[in-house]
């Protein structure tokens, strides 16, 4: 394991951090969850996995038990007036997902059934339409898996070649001097994440779609860990695609979406063949629709767009600056909490006060501890969080651990959420150090 | 339009269909559908379109709302307690869609969005890599859409030749000699729907599943159609895939499952590419699970494929053969009664008591009138029957009509709910004339 300069030769507890009050925004919510009032191992729950999946506000909740219960019917092929009802608040509901990312027309928003699908979607589309051999794919190698094996599929395929920006000497973030040097005539694509579910870092997105303008190249963000956590407004950002899914923005598992501009979308074919997606079919050959529906084949998740359409309304009643300030207090303050546990910590990524700050999860190891076994003794005490590769196995191999245990807070987290997951860490570091005879 | 002489010319009002009693299994399960409960148009409901989207009983709503309300968490990838449980009850699920359907392997399920999802699984990856120039696909001009446009688009990219199985001269059902004439050694793929979603009728499959064997052709049935209404085995079906829609037998929306002979999945290379599916990740190639997680690629429908398991164990609950035996009943019931209602009145497909039966569903057409305006009347009545190409446009053009109206009934619908369609049908009919000034 390389050692982190930071955070393992240079310890020095920060300043105590301020606690965000608890009357704040994760008190306000929580009687909106329900999920949350529940103990787990005799100790409240203390939900710190929400970089995996976040959970659902009631009103979310009440929007997939009223379409179920009350109006579930098929999209867009009936007359009648449950599936007349059922088509128009599947389209409002992708009316809503455009709105939360501040896309001006909603045909530009593909319901998919996650971000994963989403990327595959572009890579077997635009990709296999516009790839060649030779041609450059500039990645990272921060990717989450789902934005790294559909590339590889694709360059298997063409002969195309992938470049990966690597990170800074301090291995916190994107290093956008190599980014530079990567970039040439060739660069067809530019594919990056822009929060790290793992770093926690921050693309300089701006920068980014800059420079794929200059070259010629498109962009695609994976905004898994940003369209829940900030801002973000597809009509200043300067991609041509991002993709995010609904599980991790409060709204329900088994749906996604991939935006794009409208002009690229149109210039993609189809993908999966199949009822909807269609204009004629007949038996030697069909035309397909206009975007959206050309690329949503078969009845789609109908009652879980619904609910991811409530899931956007309600983040944007919210207001996504509100949540972003939020999430920067709980984020700093759990970031600060995990430093000063102990020099043995370390937590991966760029400090709270980094230029485009961090995102409010904390991927950490303690040295001497497996990452499952700090995550299973964790949950003894009732605090969920994550230990693994985080779908970022090269990114590890980049940080020299096999695995990491991560922290990841949400809109409905609290301080005192903190404090206690900071507390059944020490308990944890201290139970190990005990069992094997007090020695660090 | 073409006449279709035993409906048109060869008219007879056949005897009274006893109806089934009111005190079976439809009324007895009413009060598990609380959808059913409702007023449309100032008429108590009567829910006819099952064949596009089944409604849920309150155990598949509970296990849903169980899931987001209790236990709601990412799978696989945590050890914490809600996580473990998540899986747990994912891949539980697995396991009663597999007992569903008589499979011994629950490995042999592999999840998906839907069924169309699955049969676009199958051609971008067995297809991908087995069907060559020349290579002949036979379908039937009665696939739904979602089992023509994928394997256009293979034979687009692959140099492969579709034929297509059809009618029988009464056009009530696939011509089996017909089919015979089309298996050559070139034949290398049969993929046929199991019930028709408009004629109704039923595949001698175990005839089609030899043919397959002899000519070494793989065997894809689209049970769409027959898994939520009749017992499919697949240890005696003969099929080497299977696949179906949760969303039409009871369960949620957004998930399916394709079923698949281990050994068949086991040579199948992966399609989408993400988390989940692979082993390991390296920047430039990745490693890959076994199935089913090989083509599960991302978070999947979690919460859905949990609530499709419990429609699993639901429907096996009440038994697959009792729901067939009803399904006979109640279906033979609603042909008889639609035939009877005019000489006008075509209803497509076999007689009930056609060798195999037929689904509990008639697309129909009234003469003179256009199946939207039936449709539309109808649902003045309460009465939500789908009417349009139903995803059948070239079955569509062999009836000679480019839509019919389609009414399909479930396990939950009555014989009194068959009486009332019939009696607004009866009336759509006569305003139409009183309008046109009583002509037909």
């Amino acid at each position: 394991m390389r050692t982190l300069a930071q955070t393992e030769t240079e310890f020095a507890p920060p300043a105590p951090a301020p606690a965000p009050s608890d009357t704040g925004l994760g008190a306000a919510l929580r009687s909106q969850f329900p999920i949350l009032d529940q103990e787990v191992n005799g100790r409240p729950l203390v939900y710190l996995d929400n970089a995996a999946t976040s959970q659902k506000p009631r009103a979310v909740l009440d929007a997939l038990s009223r379409c179920y219960a009350e109006y579930n019917s098929n999209v867009h092929r009936g007359v009648h007036t449950l599936s007349a009802k059922a088509t128009q608040e599947y389209e409002a509901a992708r009316a809503k997902v455009a709105g939360l990312i501040g896309a001006r027309n909603c045909r530009e928003v593909v319901i998919t059934r996650n971000a994963t699908e989403a990327i595959n979607l572009v890579a077997n589309t635009w990709g296999e339409q516009n790839i060649k051999e030779g041609d450059e794919i500039i990645l990272s190698v921060a990717e989450h898996h789902a934005n790294l094996v559909p590339w590889q599929l694709l360059a298997a395929r063409t002969g195309a070649v992938l470049r990966h920006v690597r990170l800074t000497p301090d291995r916190t973030q994107l290093d956008m001097d190599h980014f530079r040097t990567l970039l040439s005539p060739r660069t067809r694509l530019i594919s990056l994440v822009h929060v790290s579910n793992v770093l926690g870092c921050v693309l300089d997105a701006a920068y980014v779609a800059e420079a794929a303008k200059r070259v010629g190249a498109k962009l695609l963000l994976d905004c898994c860990q940003s369209v829940p956590h900030m801002p973000v407004d597809v009509s200043t950002l300067g991609a041509d695609w991002i993709v995010a899914s609904s599980h991790k923005f409060c709204g329900p598992s088994g749906v996604g979406f991939l935006w794009g501009r409208y002009e690229v979308l149109e210039s993609m074919t189809p993908w999966m063949g199949g009822g909807e997606m269609i204009a004629d079919v007949y038996l030697d050959h069909s035309t397909f629709a206009p975007p959206p529906a050309r690329f949503e084949a078969g009845t789609p998740a109908i009652a879980e767009t619904i609910g991811m359409g409530a899931a956007a309304d309600w983040l944007r009643s919210l207001g996504m600056d509100r949540v972003h300030a939020y999430e920067n207090e709980i984020g700093s303050y759990l970031y600060e909490r995990l430093s000063a546990v102990s020099p043995r910590v370390t937590v991966y990524g760029p400090k709270p006060d980094a230029p485009r700050g961090r995102a409010s999860l904390c991927a950490f190891n303690v040295e001497g501890l497996h990452a499952t076994d700090v995550s299973t003794l964790l949950d003894f005490a009732g605090v969920a969080v994550r230990s693994g590769h985080h779908c970022a196995q090269p990114l590890h191999r980049e940080l020299g651990v096999a695995a990491s245990a991560r922290a990841s807070a949400y809109i409905y987290n609290t301080a005192a959420e903190v404090d206690a997951f900071v507390e059944a860490l020490q308990d944890t570091i201290k139970f190990f150090d005990d069992a094997h005879g007090g020695a660090a």
